[in-house]
């Protein structure tokens, strides 16, 4: 192990180190370990917890709206779903509106575990701003949020200029 | 489309916008897909091009070592290289040392393909800065790096603490 660490720090990352995306990556890696581990003894993983959310506080959705909701693509939402179906944590009852598409629900064990979940995500978010402090907290959900959202800042700022000058 | 962008904007995700494990997720799936984009004429995904960067810049290299810098699970790491072998990008090479290790360089055809990506790359990773900006961009890959390192903030505080005490 002494060996490996040394051999480590010796490896040139080249432009690795970086490059947002390489950073992103080990970041989100480092914390969805951090999730594993609380989560282990429930075995929940972080997609899983999202789509319990978002059940949990908007019952009756369609599987399309919660899919999109969190950017899961249909194919992976489906298999997610029955697992957490098979295990009686959540139910596709048939849509009111429209018979062809299912409501999502929790069922009272769902319901159950995401009460016993709430101080494990406690926890575990404790340990992630522990890392970079509250107000390092802010700011990166903030960065992280115009990464994710994808739109060129200064474009941004055309767009306001614009505005701007419109209600001048 | 626009029936569902309005139902996207009605449904409550609760606490998840506000956790970092979620939002870096969310981040780092949309920086991996402007990637994809970006380098889908060279069937090259992030993980393949950081193991030819390391391999580039490390010739000589262990199976094991690459891994290990990379955080990569040994398992998906002998995966990834036999694709990268197979497509006659790397190869292994009975380690010079240990006849039972192998050693990692690329081949002539690796070589080329790298330089041909280095363009690519830059133009991906001026995308992802255009998000941020400049300022940003620093502040977020410090930021990262905090959360992959996994060292709570306090600890550290506490630590050059404990050192400026030890120098007094």
């Amino acid at each position: 192990m002494g060996e490996a660490k040394k051999a480590k720090a010796q490896i040139d990352l080249g432009p690795l180190p970086e490059l947002i995306g390489y950073v992103l990556r080990r970041a989100q890696l480092a914390a969805f370990q951090d999730f594993f581990a609380a989560f282990a003894a429930f075995d929940i993983r972080p997609a899983q917890f999202s789509v319990l959310t978002v059940i949990e506080r908007n019952p009756g959705l369609t599987q399309s709206q919660v899919a999109a909701a969190l950017g899961i693509k249909r194919t992976n939402f489906v298999g997610l779903l029955d697992t957490l179906e098979s295990r009686g944590l959540a139910e596709r009852r048939p849509a009111v509106r429209d018979r062809r598409s299912y409501a999502l629900h929790l069922t009272a064990k769902g319901a159950a575990l995401m009460r016993k979940l709430k101080p494990v995500l406690k926890a575990h978010e404790s340990r992630m701003v522990a890392r970079v402090g509250a107000d390092g907290r802010e700011r990166l959900v903030a960065l992280l949020r115009a990464v994710a959202e994808g739109t060129p800042k200064a474009s941004k700022a055309a767009r306001s200029r614009r505005a701007g000058s419109a209600a001048t």
